[in-house]
């Protein structure tokens, strides 16, 4: 079993911000984070993807067609994007972190088991002091 | 001489948009960098100043009060804030990075001489592939 | 199960010393690590938590919180001191960052449970090239 | 169980090939990457061993110790050569770097078990965009 | 006046190699740099350009346009290639990164004066620790 | 002319301390960092050298030579060592990162001479946030 992953990069503008919160309560749980004028990241990316290497290429996964599914799937609705307003997945979820690694996962999980490997973790590094890992539903406990 | 450099970050919101023209010549002249619904990066500022070490300290300036004119002045007006329309220094200005490295000059040259330095170079990188270095208008062919 | 990582750093003096050996023995098992002069690293610590999603807010846990204790309780007993002689939580201990990763360990544990999230792991960069990770006893043979 | 990183460096030049087939197939299938002229890369190593502190110098594993294997055995070999031609542990392999991750595992098992640890991974960063990591066959599914 | 720095990355393989010397002496001077069989880097390009901010845009430079002429007139005939034979504008001449800096100045210096810029610095990143920086011929003695 | 940059490292302690201070002195002009327990940093060093090509080889000059002078002279003297006690060319001065690149020129520009090239600058980096650069007294106002 070899893991394999794809770093792509994306910048685009969110909010912390509750709906049924006041602004009042969302200022106080999420400070400066639920400014109404939005502020913004450059995002890390890294899907990592897991798999046996093809016994006649040794490769786990064509790299090319790894990188281009990330980009049209996940990457180009992303960048230069308002994350609260105008990403599809993210529709209804409050614009964190968390939320966007699973949902990322979410995208992904069937377009890679295409490409004949299985997801292995969803990785954003929203700042260099602040990162999320998303592993999945199924390995609970393993990691 | 000595050249002594204080890196400060700040996220933040932005979108490319000049108020006289059209959305759509807008969009025609910086493409998905004037998204309506905004967009944003993780900014590293870099600020350089330039003096003789203090005969009896040995130091140039005193880092830690650099560091707080930088963070008052610079980084808390603009880190998780909308540079088009919450930063007084950039107000009636493209939001270009070429335009916040002049503002962020304009802000700090009298700052730094205060502190007995010379301001010498403000460097932003807006992503690990674009960055603007501004070294003031007085030393135009020097550098 | 989503995992959420923030780094701090801090700069410390330590030697490699065991009290009962002699400066020979040091010097030969340790090399110059055991200078008796100190030297010293930018330490980047990763602490690592994992947790569900809170329900209503969807973040695992409030960062500003998370990173509040990592400084009260470890960085500011570190940062700019020497590993040997000042920090309580190092005392009777070999100054190694294997010893620094556990001890950080012992001190975050309960404090995170307080932030309802458990502690994953310690990573620690001594170096680019050096890295210590630990986590905890309990998860032996899972990783 | 403490975990300890050896990151080690080394430039090479390689192509993606597959003897069997025809210059044209070995283009379809790995595009600009099977260059007959070579292309080539800086790759990161990084060596993760894992193992208990040794009770009197709490230490995992000598790093001196660990680095001089890594570099004697993996390093040298392939620092400045060429992973087709001349690598003694890549013959008859495609010199993907898949291959290239499980035969510095082979390489390295029965060593660092002479030095008191375990090989726990072996992570090969081709570009910042490309990683590859292998953690041996026998831990299949617990990672 | 304003400095505007475009990265862009490529993966090339090089030996160093006088033709008018005999292998020996090849290796000599050059060291394992000449290896007969080639070695590789993944070369970081940094082209620095320097003009006025565009009265309208407050733009140096549009970017997109300076990145699409790096990359054609640049990036493509050096990523994946052999620098030795088969890039055009390093024919003749050693393969070294001097060599390589100079002549990505000669490319490039028009074509950024038609963008409304002047090339003001090639920087090649070969490593981490090898840094090679071209001003052209005409700013000597000013930097 | 060519500018040529070697990237060096090395890890040492220090404390900010004038002589003639009393302690409480010393803690309010150089807070934290004068702890006279010491503390420490992983330094980086970067050395630019300039000159021509050499007509034959074109090189600037030979980088295992100057790799070689710049381990000798600077990185075996500092590494692992304590910057206020035991560094000959630091002894009676107060150990700044200005006082180091000062010291440091002074130690290589007679050593790059003979190698065919001219100083350039010496750069430190402290942490990733502190960064001093000499230019040398000779080239005063040209930078």
């Amino acid at each position: 079993m070899l893991y394999l992953t794809r770093r792509e990069r994306f910048n685009a503008a969110h909010r912390m911000y509750h709906p049924e919160w006041t602004d009042d309560k969302n200022l106080e749980v999420f400070g400066k984070c639920s400014n109404p004028n939005w502020h913004g990241h450059n995002y890390n990316l890294f899907v990592t993807v897991k798999g046996e290497p093809h016994p006649e290429t040794s490769l786990v996964v064509n790299l090319k067609e790894l990188s281009r599914v990330i980009r049209e799937k996940v990457v180009e609705p992303l960048d230069h994007r308002n994350m609260n307003l105008e990403v599809d997945f993210m529709e209804g979820k409050i614009a964190s972190t968390e939320n966007l690694a699973m949902a990322i996962w979410e995208v992904l999980e069937k377009e890679v088991q295409v490409l004949g490997v299985k997801l292995h973790c969803i990785r954003i590094e929203e700042t260099e002091n602040n990162i999320v890992e998303y592993y999945g539903e199924i390995n609970h406990g393993n990691y």
